[in-house]
């Protein structure tokens, strides 16, 4: 049986999740899109013999659609995964979640009015296979207990429409999510430090910035975020134990040895790094729905991310310590 | 379009690949499936909704099969892929394509007689990230003309069945068509060296043993072959060039600093491996397919592979080193 | 011509200091020493051929005694420094350079009414080979201007004795006169975060510790103490400049591949990991005196690094961030 | 106790010697210097304060002169050491111990003769800290009784004078007996085998070669002399054991990221790669000599490795497997 899947929004994640759900994942296909362009939406579903339809909520409701993929602009993912909750179906939402941690809350108060999970987020780490390791060996007590977690993550470059906040609320969010999934562990304050700027950058941009958060346990995060590192995209994460150290590897390539260097190359786009990741985030997304069982992000996730979000970025403007505030977690979600 | 598959052949390898075709490829389905075993060819085919058909002939030539993928017993590929060709049909065939160079001649003389690349053979490590990169910057000239190859095969352990022989003909293969690919280049003689034997062994196993081969070019290579080596699958390249030296990288996998040392884990099994290798090659043989034209390991690949591990195994036994010859490659197999 | 070195504290590192003076270093050998326990003061000279004398003012104004190490207890430290400069000698001294501040000043002081340098302090990283690399990069302009600094220091144990503020004072200032030499640029303000503590230690100690630091640049350093973290010692330092990434390599010993493994030893302590970098920080030191110009960490370094050892305390009981207030550098230490 | 020695040739590496005595090791000095060029040996005698001789038998007999080291042109070995046993006297000679297996015969029977060991072979491999760790893990059993092992002698460039004789004599003796002390076992085949010659070469040149070793206990060894790689100096060694393989480490230095790359330094010369060892060689010379007992390589190891790069140079001439024959092994010089 193949799940019929909707997409609201054919940008450049969207169309890459197309491809992805055509090329690389068996048991589903795309039946439909949308987009705010319509000629862009005619012209992906042309390409995989699919309808394109005039609005988001056309194609959650259609009736040959058992699941909706969401990659359309942020601010519209809070209707359009309300919608489909509404609409009883499955839906994969890109982060962010919603823009507000009060969309977030009414995505939760819905799923649960629902009853069961509908609502996977989009954080594709979780999905690579170092990060899994990482977890696999926290987990199986190798370190000990997680006391601190070192943590880096640098763009190449980025262009002049990136400020400073996107530096949380589209950067940092991958590790603040990765950080809460691989501690089993809740961010309870935040704060941002700002390092001299670095001057292969835009007058406006703080590049880099240096956060800081704290968990519920005690243990302590510092992540460098340098979005215009120059040399490539590069990921570091690295969690300390109490008897041991883990930390990611370099991506593996071919080393040579010439002109007086051994040397191999550094990737440079997020697309190379997490390709893998992508591939079995819908993989496993497809499959849990098969099973009838989300086991991916879910919107409780998103929420969090949202609210630590929130307050990193009133961090980065205060300069001060700023608490998170979560709702009680839901039973709904676990613990 | 979806290109029908019948597998003729449904031990490991046969189920493996057919799980791949299944869950991994798409653009392709198995629609018919043999067995010397019917019990096991009907279990498989119940699981995937496929026909278990009395023998390999019946497969290559029902009328919905589009494409055969042969991972019988090696003794049997030979008359399959010559049935499949006669069809006029695409087929992979695991490697051997045929236990004997004169059955290769055979099936090469088929296909061109049919005029168009119909064979492929399962040499997936040409599939293999790393293997590929290697291949780009030899291609590039990075590290200048090739002089030497340092390579080396070591598994875990071996079962009682294999004996010195296999270490050429279902090990070092991997290597001889690896080695011929990357250096675009023939191997013209082999000379096998018998260290002392590995005492964690059965007593009939020369284990390890090193393969020495020539190029046409005058290219040298060195193969440790170690197939008892007890601590994982561990599978070394590097190529020397005029100016520089390219390393295939240990897989990678996270770091851990614990108990005065910092470690990683070296993989266990060739699935594990070249898991994604093995995926790419069905990926790339089903897209090739849908192109119209097949670009991976040819029958001349398959020839070149059962001479060369011939002359090796005459090595093997003679202690001397026994030139390769082959026939004139034809202008239908490329330069 | 030898240079007759007395040595003032023959505890454990002055005994090493010793042994390195008479079996490492040429050009120099020891003549006197002290020890507030005469009789190890003694039993040391005895091995060396050299005099014990009553006190360390017996030492340094011994007429055969050209140049003075100390490394008694710290609280002496600076009476006996001020004790060489009013000789006029050559004097060593192990960090730190005295125990407050002021006293600090008071040598500053001393040694430029004598008018030229006659003190260097004991911060052996700057003879570090990988340090010295690193700070080659960084002074080659091959990162571009450095912005962030992200550093661990990690000890395998200490014993009971050892409290919170060593973390500080005998641990962390090996990195902040690294950092200040590495950079060439000053620390203005330090905080201090206390992760959970780790349970593999004595109740009364804050470990690990996470200090931060900023310079008059406006690059910011993050430096992990962890000083129980059971696995060995480790250091570990990270520039990150505008264009690229510099990191102090792990040392090197053999790889072994065993037990499904790839691993190599971590070293157990301080010894081992700066063994080679204390050697070549007396052979330099005796052959700066043979040249009559000491270029090695300066008195202006030791009080440097009071100061700021002073604020990072201060930051450790406050939680607060601290500013460091120095004097105005003498043009007589340089720019 | 200072031990006075003479050196007896002032080339580059006589000077260097003579540099390492006097500014690295404790507990020796350089009295007497002689040279074929007169005018050179007072020029090197006179930047330490030594007597310059006429000739090296002058030196040798001189009356304060303690130990000799022998520094000369190769064919003059035999005759130094020989005097040197003659007078009684220490005498470290550079490799090789003698140009002919006849003279080191001779010095053999001159050393026993005498009734305890004076002479020691400038093998200075055998105290690099990567080969003593390896020594260490095979001695200790971690990777079972050797089997295989792959070696790399890698040169940046050679000069017009090299010649194809030199990369055994020269070059892979110190393989041989690197082999021998790790494997403590003995060398009796060899073979060379000549891979296409880089074209950045003399033309009279066979680079690169790969040498073929066998042992008494069927070890066999495989090296690849390549002395015009371009990229730098370059040491590999792989011991491959029944239950597990170690590896030397590359030399450790920073590594970079930028320019979309992950980089470090190759070495270019082996007076960088193996500084450390050199220093090592003489500091353990000098105080086997003061404890009357000298523990490093013998008269017999420079024996063996004449011997063995006979059989390898007439192996390279004929392409065939030439069988070491040595005479039995005293047990003046153990087992």
């Amino acid at each position: 049986m193949t799940i019929h899947i909707g997409v609201v929004g054919t940008g450049m994640i969207g169309q890459d999740h197309i491809r992805r759900i055509t090329d690389v994942v068996t048991g589903a296909d795309v039946v439909a899109v949308a987009d705010v362009d319509f000629d862009r939406a005619e012209e992906v579903a042309s390409g995989i013999n699919a309808r394109a339809l005039p609005t988001g909520h056309d194609v959650i409701n259609d009736s040959l659609v058992d699941a909706v993929v969401v990659t359309s602009w942020g601010p519209t993912h809070a209707e359009y995964v309300l919608a489909a909750i509404e609409a009883g179906k499955y839906v994969f939402c890109e982060k962010p979640l919603a823009t507000t941690a009060e969309d977030c809350l009414r995505i939760i108060e819905a799923e649960q009015a629902f009853g069961r999970r509908l609502v996977q987020v989009g954080f594709m780490r979780r999905y690579d296979a170092g990060y899994r390791s990482m977890k696999r060996v926290i987990d199986g007590g190798e370190i000990g207990s997680p006391l601190v977690m070192h943590c880096a993550h640098r763009n190449r470059t980025v262009p002049e429409s990136y400020h400073s906040e996107m530096a949380v609320q589209d950067t940092a969010v991958h590790e603040i999510d990765t950080v809460r999934w691989l501690l089993d562990d809740e961010i309870v304050s935040a704060q941002v430090i700002k390092p001299r700027k670095t001057t292969k950058r835009f007058e406006h941009l703080q590049d880099p910035q240096i956060m800081l958060f704290e968990t519920a346990s005690g243990a302590r995060i510092d992540l460098e975020v340098f979005v215009n590192c120059q040399y490539g995209y590069d990921i570091q994460c690295e969690t300390v134990g109490e008897t041991g150290v883990v930390r990611l590897p370099d991506p593996a390539d071919v080393w040579l040895r010439s002109s007086a260097q051994l040397r191999t190359n550094v990737l440079q786009g997020w697309e190379q790094r997490f390709a893998a990741a992508f591939d079995l985030e819908f993989v496993e997304w497809v499959a849990s729905m098969h099973d009838g069982r989300l086991a991916g992000p879910s919107a409780w996730d998103g929420y969090a991310a949202a609210v630590i979000t929130d307050a990193t970025t009133e961090a980065l403007h205060s300069g001060r310590v700023v608490a998170v505030t979560l709702k009680d977690r839901p039973a709904f979600y676990g613990s």
